[in-house]
C-alpha cells in the first residue's frame, strides 16, 4: 500500500529539498531570449531618451509664452529654426521664440512645452500664432523619462516577453544574462512500450508520454534529454539513472511505480538516493513518486499519460520555474460548470474541461485516455475535503 | 487629418480583404510541432487501444461470476493464468475462472471486468476470493475506447499543445501537416534611428520595433524578416517595398505615419497598391496605416513602441492566425481597477495594466514610454462611448 501525501504536501518536501537549487548562467542574444529568465538583474546603464524629444509633429516653446493663448487672442512667436530628425538641435529658445520640431526630434534647450500643428498658424513672415495654451511638460518626453543611469529594469528569475525585448534593445542590450535551461532526462519503463512511429503489436502500445513531456518542458522553458524505452529489467534501469543523474538537472521516470508486481522504481530510487514521496492523495496520480538521487530530483510519474500530465504541471513545473529563479504562473479563470461533478472524499480530483462559451465543461472518461487532454484547455482541482460540485457553480479552471 | 475608423471597422476590412488568405503546407516532425497550426484535418488511422486492457493491477473475470460477492461471501474463481506485459494474451476466460492482468496488461478474451488486487484474496490452492462485485467495464479499456480508424481527431487550423503531441503520438504519427509559419517583412523608418547595439548620439534612440515586433510575430507563430532601419527616402524605402513584397507574407512599416513632415509610407502605398485604412480611433495607436500591396496585407505602425505593440496586438494578430486557419485566442481575466480612469469620447482608449493581487493597475505615463510595457500584464479596452471607469469597476484585462 502507498503511503499517500497531499498534492500540497508533496509540494512543500520539494521546495524544501530542492526550492534552492539553481541553474548555472550563460548569455542569450536578446534576438533568442523571448520566454526566457534572467539571471541577474538589469540595470539601465542609459538615460532614455538621451534628449529631451517631442511626441508630436508642432512647435517647441517656452510654456509661459503662450499661457492664456486662444483662437480669438493667440500668441505670436518668432520661428527661430527648426529641429532636423536624428540630428542634435544646438538651438537654445528664447523668450517669445518658437522651434519647429518633428515628432521624436530633439527639443531646443528652454523648450518645457510642444504646441501640436494643429493649433498653430504659419503667417508666413517668419512669425506663428499659437491658438491653444501649453502647460509645461505636454507633448514631450524629458531625457530619462523612460530610465535613468542605475534603475532596477528587471529583477533576476524575470521571464522576457516581447515588449521587454524592445525594452532592452532600447538600452543598446545585445545579449541578455539568462539561467540555463534545466536539463530533464526522460526514461519511459514498460515492457509493453513502443518507440514513437514503430508498428505495434497486439498487448503493445505507443510510448506516449515522452513525446507529451517533452513537449510539456519545452512550453516551461526546460529541455528534454530522452533516454528511450527501457523493458522492466532493474540492472537496465538502475545503469541508465546513474548515467543520467550526472548529465541532467533531474529526471522524469514514467510507469512501473504502481505497486502490482512492476515495483522497481520506487526500489531503485531507495537503494540509489532516498524516496522522499510514494503516493499522492489525488485523482489521477496517485502511483506518483519523488526521490532524491545526488541530491537532484527524481519524479517518477505514472504511465497513464493524463496523470503523468497532471503530475507534471502540478509538482514539476513549478520546480523547473524555481530553478531559474521564477515564479511558476498559472493562468485561472472563473466560470460556471455545465453538470454537476462527483467527487471522493479524501483525495483531490483533477479534471480536464474544455472551455464552451465562457463555461466549463469536464470531460468525463475512463482514466487513462489519451484523448481526454485533446479537447481539455485546462483544469479544475476540486479539493479533497468536498464531496462534489453542483452544476453552474463557479470554479476556477487553470489553463493548460 | 487622418480619416480615422474605429478598430472594429479596421478589423472588417482586414478580414474582408485578406481573410481568404493561406500560407503553404508543410510537414514538420512531430517533436518541432509544439506550438503550430495544423493544415489538415487529423484522422485517426488505427484503434487506440489496439486490445482490451487493464487499467489496474488485478483479476480479469466474467461480472456475471463476482456478481453479489463480499468479504463475507466471496466469489471463489479458478486462476487460469496470467498476463504478460506486452504480449498478446491468447487466454480465453471461461466462465468460474479468472486471470491475473497488470495495469495496461491485455486482457483474456471474455472478461469484461477487472477486481484489483486490493479486493481479491489468493488461497494458494490456484483459487481467489473475489471479495467486491466488479460491474462490466470497471477498470478496463476497451479496444478502440480512446480512438476508432477514421475518427477525427484535430480539425485543421488546431494548435498543437503538449498533449496532442503524446496523442499524435500514440497514433504512430511522426510528422504532421502543417501551416507554415507566414513571414512578414518588417521595416523601420525613421532620420533618428540606430541599430540595435550601436551608441548612439544626441537626437537618436534606437529601433525598439524590430526587436520588438520579431519577438510578438515568433509569440504568434509567424517569422519576421528585417529589412534593418531605413531613412525618410522614399526611392529607398520604395525599393525595399518592392523587394519584400514578392518574399514574404505580409509587412510591417513602423514610423513615418504621421501627418507631418514625414508622410513618405501612406504616399507610397497608395502608389504601389491601395491605402484602405489611414488613422484609427484608439490611444495610442491613431496614426496606423493598412494597405494592400500586391494583394498582400501591409501596416504602417506609428514609430511609438506601445502604439506599435497595441496595434499590432489588435490588427495584425488575428490576421497572423487566420492565414493559418485559425482563431485569435485572447485570454481575458476580469478584475477590479485599483483607480480611476479618465477616457475621450470619441476613441477606444487602449490602457496597459499591471495585475496585482487579482486587481488591474493602470500604467499612466507619457505617451511613448518603452518602459510603460514592461510591468504590464496585459491591458484594458475602454470603449469609445465611455467616458471613463470607475474605480473598483470589473474591467476584462486581455492578457499579453
Amino acid at each position: 500500500m502507498l503511503e499517500v501525501k497531499t498534492l500540497a504536501q508533496v509540494n512543500q518536501i520539494i521546495a524544501d529539498r530542492f526550492g534552492h537549487l539553481r541553474t548555472v548562467n550563460e548569455n542569450s542574444t536578446l534576438q533568442s531570449a523571448l520566454g526566457r529568465r534572467l539571471s541577474q538583474d538589469i540595470l539601465s546603464n542609459e538615460y532614455v531618451p538621451n534628449f529631451n524629444r517631442s511626441t508630436v509633429d508642432g512647435f517647441a516653446v517656452i510654456s509661459a509664452d503662450v499661457f492664456g493663448s486662444s483662437e480669438s487672442i493667440p500668441a505670436i512667436l518668432t520661428l527661430a529654426g527648426q529641429s532636423v530628425m536624428g540630428e542634435h538641435n544646438p538651438l537654445e529658445l528664447q523668450r517669445g521664440t518658437c522651434v519647429y520640431v518633428p515628432t521624436g526630434g530633439e527639443l531646443p534647450e528652454g523648450a518645457d512645452a510642444v504646441v501640436m500643428l494643429e493649433y498653430a498658424e504659419d503667417y508666413g513672415d517668419g512669425t506663428i500664432g499659437v491658438l491653444k495654451p501649453g502647460t509645461p511638460g505636454v507633448n514631450l518626453i524629458f531625457k530619462g523619462d523612460d530610465l535613468k543611469p542605475g534603475q532596477i529594469i528587471y529583477q533576476q528569475g524575470h521571464k522576457l516577453d516581447a515588449a521587454d525585448i524592445g525594452t532592452l534593445s532600447a538600452l543598446g542590450f545585445t545579449d541578455v544574462p539568462v539561467w540555463r535551461s534545466p536539463l530533464i532526462g526522460l526514461i519511459s519503463t514498460g515492457d509493453e512500450l513502443v518507440e514513437p512511429g514503430k508498428p505495434i503489436s497486439m498487448g503493445q502500445i505507443r510510448d506516449v508520454n515522452d513525446p507529451m513531456l517533452t513537449a510539456a518542458l519545452a512550453k516551461c522553458g526546460a529541455r528534454a534529454h530522452s533516454y528511450g524505452i527501457l523493458k522492466d529489467d532493474p540492472e537496465a534501469i538502475r545503469e541508465v539513472i546513474l548515467e543520467a543523474i550526472e548529465v541532467c538537472d533531474g529526471l522524469i521516470i514514467t510507469g512501473g511505480t504502481s505497486v502490482g508486481i512492476q515495483d522497481t522504481i520506487p526500489d531503485l530510487v531507495s537503494e540509489l538516493g532516498s524516496l522522499l514521496v510514494h503516493g499522492v492523495a489525488a485523482k489521477p496520480g496517485k502511483p506518483t513518486l519523488v526521490g532524491a538521487i545526488r541530491e537532484k530530483p527524481v519524479f517518477g510519474l505514472p504511465g497513464n499519460p493524463v496523470a503523468a500530465f497532471f503530475m507534471f504541471l502540478i509538482l514539476m513545473k513549478p520546480l523547473i520555474d524555481s530553478m531559474m529563479s521564477g515564479y511558476s504562473e498559472e493562468i485561472q479563470l472563473s466560470m460556471p460548470l455545465t453538470i454537476a461533478v462527483p467527487s471522493n472524499h479524501g483525495r483531490e480530483d483533477l479534471l480536464p474541461v474544455q472551455i464552451e462559451n465562457g463555461q466549463a465543461k469536464p470531460i468525463i472518461g475512463k482514466s487513462g485516455l489519451v484523448t481526454t487532454l485533446s479537447n481539455a484547455g485546462g483544469y479544475i482541482r476540486i479539493p479533497r475535503d468536498k464531496e462534489g460540485l453542483r452544476k453552474g457553480e463557479l470554479v476556477d479552471v487553470i489553463l493548460f
